[in-house]
């Protein structure tokens, strides 16, 4: 389907945990996780919690792999007409990688404790970023219909 | 530095074509970029131009390997006191996976026209998820001074 990057491998920096095994019905809004943060890269965390929300990327280890469709019905909802995976943030995708932005409640030690991830318990994640308004946002962003009338 | 994760490989679904080849100094934001996409993926693409943003998740291939440091100095700026790898956008990180949050310009075919992605020629191109806003903004979003007082 896509050409595999060769001599790459990526590395699990730390992993989700907040007890869940299936996105929540309510949504993730105000689920609290922990990442764990490998021991060893305990002071790159220095400093994170000067900023109010973070981006972390994580790997979606329990999406589908082998043949993905191209097309998909939007949020998984079969009333919405299929659209591009890549118009979607359908899970299942060439490379499962998610993008989360969310609120960093507190940093302690390697432990950062956060609001809204959308991720299950066992989740690695792969990289930690400080969310910049204005290089991260679009004030004049505009999305479809099929996204905000679900 | 960081545990592998096993059996994971990353696929190329694209690459960036600008023909530039080291960072502008004045900033990426003009800069007008060309995603060619794998054409084996162009129907993916589909409903991806009724989103005004795209965030583009892209392998930093020119990012330094081996032993990282864990404390930088923000934005390459000397004069900044160093601060924990992860509090920074460095791409000399352990997973050098770069986010971009670009305007969409126009779609033709396995073609994405797209303004303000800042990743040099040739860089490998992973992922592209519509933009959605309150999903991947935050309103509120403090930041510490030595982001702001560069």
């Amino acid at each position: 389907m896509a050409e595999v990057l060769s001599g790459i491998t990526l590395k699990a920096i730390g992993i989700v945990r907040n007890g869940i095994r299936q996105p929540p019905k309510q949504g993730w809004g105000n689920v609290v996780s922990d990442i764990v943060v490998n021991s060893s890269l305990t002071e790159a965390l220095d400093n994170l919690d000067e900023f109010s929300h973070i981006i972390v990327l994580y790997w979606m280890h329990q999406a589908a792999t082998g043949q993905l469709p191209t097309k998909v019905h939007p949020m998984g909802n079969q009333k919405l007409p299929t659209v591009g995976l890549f118009a979607s943030r359908s899970p299942n995708r060439p490379n499962p990688v998610g993008k989360a932005t969310v609120r960093l409640l507190k940093r302690q030690g390697n432990l950062l404790k956060v609001e809204g991830l959308d991720a299950v318990d066992g989740t690695p994640v792969i990289d930690i970023k400080p969310y910049i308004p204005g290089y991260d946002s679009a004030t004049d962003a505009t999305v479809p219909s099929w996204i905000t009338n679900k």
